[in-house]
């Protein structure tokens, strides 16, 4: 697939994707969602690709939805009408954004988003399955649906509570508001703010710091259950998904590895691989 | 139905309910309940309320239950014998305060708590499925059950962890005792604290923010999503009913006009409400 | 059962637990596990035990696993050989960390954390049940199971993220660093940092706080209460649970005692004890 709406560069392990329309403000489009589904793909197949960071070209992250086919823009009829696709019926409509998401939520890879600048509607909301979000002091966030006079996209009514709480969500939510980098950090949406300049290294430093230290399987296990406790209620199953995640661990050629690297105190060198040793039932696990 | 416990007023689409009991330290009643519960029915059916804010009359928010029954306030055999009315098998019996959150829980209006002084037991409990809550520097919390030899009430042990977290939400209830409002906003029970005479004012601006940005029909459903997902362990199957609300809003006329008025950079102008157009399978969407 | 890897004192009501492997740092082994439940199943049984306090001998918390089976440790077909236990099934195993963790959870009693100095991987991890954590300014934290090329242990995949959220949860696994007791508490793994000659009669205090003011058997059922809703995705359920609770709770002597001691300015004095009058229903209730 030719990309025409992000950039991808991979080096030293990581995978940078840019949304890549500054003169739409990296407004999002059915076609760009397709190209970073595209890219996790590609990321989750390539053993070199440790961690996986998002950002936007210009002076945006992502301005929302491109409004071009303006009063329309969510209408999944006109949307049909235009496109020659067949209409959905309401009950199998699936939100785009909610597609992003989802894929994002599976990425055997860790995700940091270093939101550059307005990071707004499903702009906002894609960056909630990320694991790490930092920000540009220059970054602003608004959850402004109702303003539009939609209701919340990109399974965002489920992961940023998770997030930020549920009053905080609410109150965001409500109101429509764009907020700046200092709220975003208060409320706990990102984890820290950074000077513009220095956003891009401050991201590659957390890459770095799983890259280098920590084991890619176990890492894409770690991922998996604890976003996929979040779906468990009760604990005594969540010990059992973890015990037997263990087990294999235990077992594993990056346990004995780490084990004896740290007793020898020189740095671990762990050969397992995503693509040809990450069981098949702790892949996606326990979330799907 | 007559209040004689409470004191309500419409204004600017801002519904003010005030417990008022001010020589009782506005404590509870079953009677104060069947009037707020009255009071949240109008509010749902009146398409000029787009807001409801609570506060109390006098120095306190709510003292909590009334116990000018003594020693027998929370025994619901001894309520029975001097009501006359059946008493209710163990099974069968409901907590008073459960019944009032699980009202404000369904409410189609965002609910904001303007915490005026002590709210302490079922005061304070009652606030939690409100979607804001701000207080004055005279705000005083308790969840003090234990000491009064009872577990708690006004199903806080659900709502409670979800906003302060479930180490602050134990140590609260175990040690049941009083903090100020400096407290409550560091474990952001909270979201701010603001001069006592300043309190109401800072309560409608926040309520402006959502009635005069924002329309009444996407709001409800977004409140009834957010707070239902609380509900739904697993991002699937949010993603899929966060579709099923947007496949509608996305075709209303009040997306028509969210989208146009941005483009237009004007003010929108929306027309569906709450009592004609929330569609039945969003009124109360997921959570009942 | 006599104590070889924990110290053990009982006083004013609290329950002290004492790590005791000083020379290896505390280091977790099974028979530390097999001593604490056991300690634990005193404290429940032992009406003069109000509140368990955890804390380490010497320098350490606890630095996680022993790792003197060098790169077998978590290898559970090489601990079989090793035992001559019979090997468990894969789906049949479980995470000894995973074990205590359950065993902390269904206490009967408030349990504090003060962490003295390093708590890492099991160390760490067996925290997290505890009610409330405190830290001395020379403690340190660390989710390290990736270095060691394992996957997390001790049930912390669902509890870690309930304590500081999950992005936060995921960074730490993920890199597995080391952090220091300011990083703890500004993230909410700990509720205040103390200086360490202070850390033990902190705790104390914030023991007795539970353990004079509020009754033995109303705390229990909190305890059992709060953590239980975690589980309960649905807050009709929760409403039913604390219901059943309140109207047991309402008509119990201690309420009658704790109405009218608060009514008559007096300290309450709480007659039922865990041991005789807890009903079995709300016990551990409703995790179980």
């Amino acid at each position: 697939m030719e990309y025409e709406q992000i950039a991808t560069e991979a080096k030293d392990g990581i995978l940078t994707v840019r949304l890549d329309r500054p003169d739409r403000m990296n407004a999002y489009t059915f076609r760009m969602r397709a190209e970073i589904s595209d890219a996790l793909d590609r990321a989750d197949a390539d053993d070199d690709i440790r961690v996986v960071v998002f950002t936007g070209s210009g002076r945006a992250y992502c301005a929302g939805a491109d409004l071009e086919q303006g009063a329309q823009t969510f209408d999944a009829t006109a949307h049909a009408a235009v496109t020659g696709e067949p209409e959905p019926a309401p009950e199998d409509f699936r939100d785009d954004g909610g597609k992003l998401v989802m894929r994002l939520f599976r990425s055997t890879k860790p995700l940091i988003a270093a939101v550059n600048g307005p990071a707004v509607g499903v702009g906002a909301t894609m960056t909630l399955p990320m694991d790490i979000r930092i920000a540009s002091s220059d970054a602003r966030f608004g959850f402004v649906f109702a303003r539009r006079g939609i209701t919340p996209d990109g399974c965002s009514t489920w992961f940023l509570p998770k997030v930020v709480g549920i009053d905080r969500a609410l109150e965001w939510c409500f109101t429509g508001r764009v907020f700046d980098a200092a709220e975003a950090h208060e409320a706990r949406l990102v984890r820290e703010i950074v000077a513009p300049e220095d956003l891009l290294d401050r991201a590659y430093e957390i890459a770095h710091g799983i890259a280098e230290r920590t084991p890619a399987v176990a890492v894409a296990v770690t991922r998996a259950l604890l976003w996929g406790m979040q779906s468990e209620p009760d604990p005594w199953t969540a010990h059992r998904l973890e015990s037997r995640a263990l087990h294999w661990a235990g077992q594993s050629e990056d346990a004995r590895e780490g084990v004896l690297a740290f007793l020898e105190k020189r740095p671990p060198n762990f050969g397992l691989t995503v693509s040809r040793d990450l069981p098949d039932h702790l892949r996606s696990w326990p979330a799907e």
